[in-house]
């Protein structure tokens, strides 16, 4: 059975939606995003992510390491550094991230453009 | 100038960062798989989306009609009907978001399966 007809990201409980709420998520998609570019230790993520938290920055590699997305590497150094990397899983995932990022990038001037326009409306109603 | 180079989303505040912290969002996502299939109006995709709230609906479709990605229609019926439908810029995302959608159906057993190693090897790792 095609496992996409067997699960649905519309039914709240479904493990499919779940799963899809987890990566549907900016800082899961950023980390991704950076480490599709080359494995880092949790200081250089940290850096690269402005404004991530190191608590969130914590918990989100956590639950991707435990989602089967990324591996640590405990690398044999004083002190004792752990690097993070994708796994195959993860790096289908940054396939998606990096289209986002790079349509963001790409897009934001049609996006502002569209938000002035909506603003003009609103204070022309509001007259 | 290639649009992508001029915004960075790994800078918390440049424009692109807060446009795709917008729409790498489970609801946005959610909404706009949903509208790629047909337009539909705000009881219908409420009822698609199982677990959205009245309010963050409404917060959310504001969003997207004011950053371009989706239009109302309102429609001459007795009570008036608001129809919501994808632009073309909507469109464009509703394509990865279709992707996202379709990735975490087909590969969320391969997800549970990685959970349960991890899980296995903490348990080891405590006894």
């Amino acid at each position: 059975m095609n496992q996409a007809l067997k699960y649905n990201i519309y039914q709240q409980h479904c493990p499919a939606r779940l799963f899809f709420e987890k990566i549907a998520d900016k800082w899961v998609l950023l980390i991704i995003n950076v480490l599709a570019r080359e494995t880092q230790h949790f200081n250089l993520l940290k850096k690269s992510i402005q404004g991530i938290s190191p608590k969130v920055l914590s918990q989100k590699l956590k639950m991707l390491e435990r989602d089967g997305f990324i591996e640590r590497q405990v690398q044999n150094t004083s002190p004792i550094r752990v690097d993070y990397s994708l796994t195959s899983l993860g790096l289908e995932v940054a396939k998606m991230a990096y289209q986002l990022k790079d349509w963001a990038e790409t897009n934001i001037e049609q996006v502002i453009t569209a938000q002035q326009r909506f603003d003009a409306t609103q204070t022309e109603e509001s007259k």
